[in-house]
C-alpha cells in the first residue's frame, strides 16, 4: 500500500496524485490512521503546488463519500441548491429561496451554523419567533413537496472529512487554496443531493477572494467539479467591495430580506437576489433565457407570490408569519447610536470596508467567534450611505443597534470602515460575470 | 504574543521571520505548547519559500540554545570539529582525526550513532575489541589534552529541538530544504563547542545533495551561519558519485582507515582525508597555505605519527592497539562471495551506484534501519574496480563478506550498481571546491 510521506513528497514535487492516493490520505486521516502532522504538511504542499481539475474532482468525491449523502428523491420536481461563499450582509438565501419556490423550483436547503461576523441563515431565521430549524426528513420532504421550500439545520453527518480538514486548515495557514476551497464547497453541495447547483462567488475586499482573477479560477474549478460529478453547475461572481445591502445583524437582515421580497429592497442586494434566482430558473429549465428568467422573477415579486412563499415556510416551520407585516414581533435592540458625517466639505462615499463593518457587528454581539458563543438577534448595523452616494455635514451614515456593550469600539470600527472622496465615485456593478 | 498560524502564514506568503518569531515557534514546539501539525505545515512552507541567511542563523541559534552546550575550554589549544554530510564508505573521521592530532590540533569528537547503510563512526570503532565509546567529561578532556584526540559517543542533550524537528521532517517530506539542513547541521556543530569547523559536503548520486549547485548553496549557508555565530568555518564539496574508497562495512572500513594512515589507502579516499586534514591545519593557523598544510599531512603519514595517534586513542579508550598490525583481531565474516565481470567485451567502469552498494551492505547486516537493529561488524563489501578502471572477463569486481543471510539480494544489488562503458571513462575528481 502507499506510505503517507511518499505521497506528500510526490505532491510537493509537483506530481499529480491519483484518486486512490488521495483516498488513501483522506480516508486515513478521517479514520485516525494518518496523523494530522502529515496531513497539514500535505495541505501546505497543495497550497504551493495546487491541484488540477481531476485531482479536485477526485478529492471532492472522496470527501462526499466520507459521510452521509442526502437522497432528495422523495421530493418531486427540480431540486436546486443555491450557495454563497459568504460575506458581510449576505442574506440572499432568505430571498432567493422564496422567489425560486414561487417560480416552481424545489428548494430543500440544509444550512450549517458556522462562525462569522453575523449569524448564518439559521440564526437569521431564528430571529422569527417560533421558527424551528429542526425537522425530521419526512416532514422536510413533505413541506418541500407541498410548498416548494424549506430551510432547516443540517443534522446528517455530511462530509466529515471536510469538517476535519477544514479545522486543520484553519490553524495551519492552508485555507487559501483554490483547489481545497473548491473541493470543500463542492463536496458539501454534492452530498446534499440537489440536481442543479447555483454558486454565488463573492469577490472583493470584504470577501474571501479579493481579486476577480482568483475568484474566476475558484468558480471555474467548482463548475468543473460539478460537471465532472454529473451535476449541472453555474457560478456567478458578485461584488463584495462593500457590505451587501444596508442591514448587518440577524433581525435587521430578516427585515431587509422581507422588504426585498416586497420589491423594496436595497438596489445592490435586490439586483443580486433577482439575478441568482434567474440563474436558478435558467439552470433548471424553467426559463430558456436570462431575459425570461428575470421576467419570471419580476412576476413573482410583483404579484406577492414570493413573499407568500416566505410566509408559508415560516408558518409551516412553527414561526409567526405575521412578522412579514409587523417587524416589531422580532427582537430588535431599542438602544441605537448614530454615526454622522462631520466634515464641512461635501463628499462621496468611496469605499466601505466590509470586514470592519462585520467586525463591528460581531463586537455588538451579532455573530460568533467560537461555536459556544451566544448570538444577540436584536443587534447590528444599518448603513445609510453606500459607495457612490453623496454625503454632507450632519447626515447620518450608519445606525448601530446595541444592547449597550462595546459600543465605543464598534462605533470607531464603523467610522474607520468609511473612506470618502471629493470626486464622484461609481460603485462597482454587483454582478461581475457568470461561469457556466 | 504571537499566534502560530499567523507566523505560518507570514512565512507562507514569503515574508521574513524575526528571531523572536522563530524562537516562539521552535521553543513552543519543544515545550509541547505548539502542536506538531502546525510545525509540519510551517516546515513545508519553509521548503517552498526558503530561509535567508539571517533566518537560518537565528533558527540555528534557537536550536543551539534548546539543549546542552558543550564547553571545551578545559582542553588547551585549537579545537577543530570535522563533519561530513555522510555517504557510502565514509570513514574519514578515523583518518582525519589522527592526522590532525599528529599535526598539533585538538580533536575532541562526539559522534552520534544514527541510522544508515553502514554503522556510524562509533559502530566502526566498536569493531576494535575493547574500544569504549563512553567516557565521562573529565576523562575525555584529559585524553584530548594528553594525546590530542578522542572520539566518543554523544551523551549530552545536544539540540533537542533539532532532534524533534528532524523526526517530524522525516515523516512529512520536509527534509530536503537547504535552510533546514544547514540549521540542523550547524546547530549541532555550534553546540559541540569547537573553535573551528571543517565541513565535508558530499555531492553526487550517492549523497543527499545530488547537484553541485545545491551542494554549493548548502555549503555557503553553513559557512555563513558559522561566521555569523563567530566560528570560522570552511566547507569542502567532495564527490560521491561512487562509494568512497573500496571498503563498505564496519571492520572492513577500520582496516581501510588504518591502511590509509599507513599511506596505503585507496587513491580517492586518501586524497579526501589528506585534503580535509589540510583544511583543518589551514583554518587553525598551523599552516599558512594549502601547500604547507598538505606537506604537514605527508610528514605525519610518512613518519608514522598519524598511525601512532590512532593507536594511542585506541589504547586510551580500552581497545587493543595491536589491531593496527593484526587485522584478524577484529571480527570479519569468513564466508565471502565474489562478483565477477562476465562479458566477453572488455570495458571500463562507468558508474557505481553508491546507494545500491549501501543498500547491499545494509542487507548483509552492516547498518541499521531502525534504532533497535543490531549491527554485524564483520560483514560488508569490498569493491575491486572503481570508476575509470578497465575490466575483462573473469576479473573480480567486488567481494561480499556475509554471515550467509540475504546473499542473493545483496549480490544482485551489487551487480546492478555497476554500469560499464566500452569507451574510456574519467572518474570525477574527489575534491570539487572549497567554500570559505
Amino acid at each position: 500500500m502507499f506510505r503517507a510521506v511518499d505521497l506528500i513528497t510526490k505532491k510537493r514535487d509537483g506530481q499529480k496524485l491519483t484518486r486512490e492516493e488521495l483516498a488513501f490520505l483522506i480516508n486515513g486521516y478521517v479514520n485516525n490512521e494518518i496523523p494530522d502532522y502529515q496531513i497539514s504538511a500535505f495541505l501546505m504542499a497543495i497550497y504551493f503546488v495546487g491541484l488540477d481539475f481531476e485531482e479536485m474532482t477526485a478529492l471532492t468525491e472522496v470527501m462526499v463519500h466520507s459521510g452521509d449523502m442526502i437522497d432528495l428523491s422523495p421530493i418531486k420536481g427540480v431540486k436546486v441548491d443555491k450557495h454563497s461563499t459568504g460575506g458581510v450582509g449576505d442574506k440572499t438565501s432568505l430571498v432567493v429561496g422564496p422567489i425560486c419556490a414561487a417560480g416552481g423550483v424545489k428548494i430543500a436547503k440544509m444550512s450549517g451554523r458556522g462562525l462569522g461576523h453575523t449569524g448564518g441563515t439559521l440564526d437569521k431565521l431564528e430571529s422569527i419567533p417560533g421558527y424551528k430549524i429542526e425537522l425530521d426528513s419526512q416532514a422536510f420532504f413533505q413541506q418541500v413537496n407541498d410548498i416548494g421550500l424549506s430551510i432547516i439545520g443540517q443534522s446528517a453527518n455530511i462530509t466529515p472529512a471536510d469538517k476535519k480538514l477544514y479545522a486543520l486548515r484553519d490553524v495551519t495557514g492552508t485555507i487559501e487554496s483554490i483547489g481545497l476551497i473548491a473541493a470543500s464547497i463542492m463536496s458539501k453541495k454534492l452530498a446534499s443531493g440537489a440536481d442543479y447547483i447555483v454558486l454565488d462567488v463573492k469577490v472583493g475586499s470584504g470577501a474571501f477572494m479579493k481579486e476577480v482573477a482568483s475568484a474566476t479560477k475558484l468558480a471555474e474549478a467548482m463548475v468543473s467539479i460539478g460537471k465532472a460529478s454529473g451535476r449541472k453547475t453555474v457560478a456567478t461572481l458578485t461584488d463584495m467591495e462593500q457590505p451587501l445591502g444596508n442591514a448587518i445583524g440577524n433581525t435587521l437582515e430578516v427585515i431587509e430580506a422581507i422588504e426585498t421580497l416586497k420589491g423594496k429592497g436595497p438596489k445592490d442586494f435586490a439586483e443580486l437576489c433577482y439575478n441568482l434566482s434567474a440563474e436558478v430558473f435558467l439552470i433548471s429549465g424553467i426559463a430558456s433565457s436570462m431575459k425570461d428568467a428575470l421576467a419570471l422573477v419580476d412576476e413573482v415579486i410583483n404579484s406577492g407570490k414570493a413573499l407568500e412563499k416566505f410566509k408559508q415556510m415560516v408558518e409551516r416551520q412553527g414561526g409567526n408569519p405575521k412578522v412579514v407585516e409587523d417587524y416589531s414581533l422580532m427582537p430588535l435592540a431599542t438602544h441605537t447610536v448614530e454615526l454622522f458625517y462631520r466634515e464641512d466639505q461635501e463628499a462621496y462615499v468611496e469605499h466601505i470596508d466590509a470586514l470592519k463593518i462585520g467586525e463591528a457587528a460581531m463586537i455588538l454581539g451579532a455573530g460568533r467567534a467560537k461555536k459556544e458563543d451566544q448570538i444577540d438577534h436584536g443587534v447590528g448595523i444599518v448603513i445609510h450611505k453606500k459607495v457612490g452616494e453623496k454625503v454632507k455635514k450632519g447626515e447620518k451614515i450608519a445606525t448601530l443597534y446595541t444592547s449597550g456593550e462595546y459600543i465605543e469600539e464598534a462605533l470607531s470600527l464603523t467610522h474607520d470602515a468609511y473612506r470618502f472622496s471629493e470626486t464622484k465615485v461609481a460603485p462597482r456593478p454587483i454582478i461581475i460575470t457568470s461561469i457556466r
